[in-house]
């Protein structure tokens, strides 16, 4: 897929604003792991995502994570260019959890476009009732789920994601996902092997009974 | 104060979009505690504060409440008319928690502005950027601080908010604000109390060690 037909609103662009978007538009491949923005490096621009897995997290001053949510093939980045948006602010962490190839449109590009376009500015504020909504359902998580459904949930979402019932990923990393310990995700963990729910093994976590693990997520 | 001076971006209307701004827009009064938005009551439309204060919470399936964010005179709510914003998928509620006066614009009408104007989309997506900073904010706390420290942090804003010392509110208010139980914010008022920081009595908590207080909000 091409640029022009990823980019939602590229129809709704004048030439010259066309111009100006391909002319300075990057690609840019990223390895797993790569952390792609942080409050550190300076407003990397708007992602748009050609292929891929991005999370967005945050972290707390002792270095504890959340994740806030994750963007997949065609998902636009905003938070990357915060600097263009000034009533943003707190700062994300973009990684990429995949081997990703990203589109960057450069943040004071897109701003001249947006401050043009009412059709650009709309499609941002899209992006951003998204990425709000997002926000909204882990804060009625956290507020309000035990964390027995919030791991269950997360494990539930994996297989999705992953399209595999085993999940090669480690109890540390689950806890940074869902603002946990690793000792207490582990103890869960077990708890829900004791119950059938998933087998254990070193660096692996099978879903042996799914229709359990969703009964879980059920209110 | 007019709406035309209090409407931030009004300077950058065309005549036909000034028109139907005033010949639609609608003053309403309501009381302290009138609940102006609710999930089961239809698209609102855009506020703007004339002058008083509301507040924007969200409420579990089991009737626990915590504050999302308050707002102002001149400040705008963007959530009471989420019908025109498509990617917008929670419900919050808002209810004044004075007597408040609103310019109400009716949703369809701000929404064919807005579809027109790149500033007035942009302005929106300023004031959403800000609402998200404040639940971005909220998460932080929800997530990495202890009680204390939230109940301290309220306490503070309140004094701020209602510049005086002497607080009218119910421990059960409390609760809700800060999305707890109002079994465990009379614990801690009292545990407060005991460290000469606040003074209780029926309906009313009296800020009496300022310094103290400021300093449970330190890291």
């Amino acid at each position: 897929m091409t640029f022009e037909t990823a980019f939602p609103v590229w129809n709704k662009l004048n030439s010259s604003q066309k111009n100006r978007l391909l002319d300075t538009l990057i690609t840019r491949k990223v390895e797993k792991g790569t952390i792609i923005h942080s409050g550190a490096i300076n407003c990397t621009g708007l992602l748009l995502i050609k292929s891929g897995q991005l999370r967005a997290y945050m972290i707390s001053q002792e270095g504890r994570e959340i994740t806030l949510y994750r963007l997949f093939d065609y998902d636009m980045c905003l938070f990357s260019a915060y600097c263009i948006m000034r009533s943003i602010e707190f700062e994300i962490i973009v990684e990429a959890e995949k081997d990703t190839e990203v589109w960057v449109i450069p943040a004071e590009v897109y701003k001249n476009i947006m401050d043009e376009s009412a059709a650009v500015a709309n499609f941002t504020n899209e992006v951003m009732g998204t990425r709000f909504t997002d926000v909204m359902w882990l804060v009625e998580q956290i507020l309000w789920k035990s964390l027995d459904k919030r791991l269950a949930k997360f494990l539930y979402e994996e297989t999705l994601i992953e399209e595999s019932n085993s999940l090669k990923i480690t109890h540390e990393r689950i806890a940074n996902h869902i603002g946990s310990h690793r000792e207490v995700i582990t103890r869960m963990l077990h708890h829900f092997q004791n119950e059938d729910i998933v087998k254990l093994s070193r660096g692996l976590i099978e879903i042996i009974d799914e229709e359990k693990l969703i009964s879980l997520l059920e209110d």
